[in-house]
């Protein structure tokens, strides 16, 4: 059970995920408990739900690491909150990296398991960004995602690169490192630029349906 | 793959379903992203939770149309949402073939599996009513088909009428029509005559347990 | 298809989980279609879950008599509520015997699927914590469990005593009885001394990140 960088890469992103859900569910005044299960989901519940509609056993069940890092994040939190956030890049650093590997693990779960591209695409989108989904449910908040993160703008680039490496042949070491390394920049360029989505425009309320 | 006048009907649906929840979306100001989303979701969930219920691959993740048709509804409400929500009727129409549809297939695909009618009734009622739950959830709102809709009875009675036709070995194609034209008549009959279920009395608060 | 006593336990957990739901319900003004829904996840939405999770068909699929409990008490809930809930005594004793209850049934199903003890505790706390988490999103509540329920340590105590017994060969039945009794004792001392959980405190605002 030698543990790879890979693995490492893994555990930074479960960790920096489970901060974010736990310090959503303290805003919340959730009790330790709560928080501890936010921030649970909010790390493993994109993954798992990927794994759900794969039809594979959710990758959590097979490796207790992720309930560990989990509480390690609980301790980062409840004891090095105030230092630990003055280093705000060093987070959205952790943050990010996570995020790129969890796209770059999902899609390639996917194909795995003989699935197209397209369907691989959304299933990295999913692991890296539905886990916040999940937060927001349980916390009672809109979805960040769904109306100022850029994450799932991300995701997809990260996932249409590796579909272009692959198509073309390029080796596997390669095209990973790229689609990881473009969900990464095109988080930073977001967040810089400060890129948004644009919003429809709220529909007239067209009142009561009345037939006949 | 040629396009049968089945395939015809469930893209109507399908449309119709994601218009519903990309409007819930703009309502709340989600941007594109969130909005296609929510749309895909709203359209896709009910068959979706079915399919995991049943332990099958859900049935978008092999065919791409269904990411398709929830684009085109995203164009629809951009380009064409004054205009085409004057037709009002229309939209009514679109969404309520759309659902009848969903019943029928929610509810043949449990058989298929060899569960019993009881569980296909459940399977098609969450197949015609389950993904506008989720647009609710998503969307911050109580499930307006737990107040006020009455979607869910419409869905329970195509259910009914197609398990009482199988019983009585009604010809399949027929059964299919009679079940789907009772999920519409009775959608119809219910907006038309505004029929609602009764509401059930509030409990009277009996404050904190206290034991001993 | 006799009925043990292990059924008679189910029931009456059932039951007393969904009078919470359909209670839940009618706070918010659903009307009896919504209560009967909410009613019947709040008692089969964790072992939904979970069963999910193990990768098999959801237990209620394959017997009726979950629809029809949810039915009892969604009666009970209209014709007796006033009177029902005088002996609110009797009902925290069938909601914790059902907790109990399915605990056990939750832990022992992931060691027959031949996953480790602290998958089991998981799934475990699960079934009796989960359908409560669902019932207060589909009522747009912050889940109770996350801020003031002793639920979840109360599954987390029965699955640990269950799992020290089984390591140590205790006999099976002794064992079942164990963790029963352990979540029911738990949650009697949680609820009389009035235990809770501390909660974190809330971070502060970190203001919106800026890059560079």
């Amino acid at each position: 059970m030698g543990l790879t960088f890979y693995d490492i890469l893994e555990y930074i992103g479960t960790f920096a995920f489970a901060v974010s859900g736990i310090r959503a569910a303290s805003i919340k005044r959730f009790d330790w408990f709560g928080a501890y299960v936010v921030g649970f989901v909010t790390a493993t519940g994109g993954g798992t739900i990927r794994d759900l509609l794969l039809g594979i056993t959710p990758f959590w069940m097979s490796d207790i690491s992720y309930l560990i890092w989990t509480g390690i994040a609980f301790m980062a939190v409840i004891f090095f909150d105030k230092h630990f956030f003055r280093v705000k890049y060093t987070f959205f650093l952790f943050d990010t990296i996570g995020l790129g590997l969890f796209v770059v693990v999902g899609f390639e779960k996917s194909l795995l398991f003989g699935f197209p591209y397209w369907v691989a695409i959304i299933m990295g989108t999913l692991t890296g960004a539905a886990g916040g989904v999940i937060r927001d449910l349980l916390t009672n908040e809109i979805p960040l995602i769904f109306k100022k993160e850029i994450y799932a703008i991300a995701c997809i680039t990260g996932g249409v690169v590796y579909m272009v490496c692959d198509s073309l042949m390029v080796e596997t070491l390669l095209t990973q490192i790229l689609a990881f390394s473009s969900v990464i920049i095109a988080r930073i360029l977001a967040v810089r630029f400060n890129i948004c989505l644009p919003v429809l425009k709220e529909p007239k309320d067209d009142g009561q349906l009345k037939l006949f």
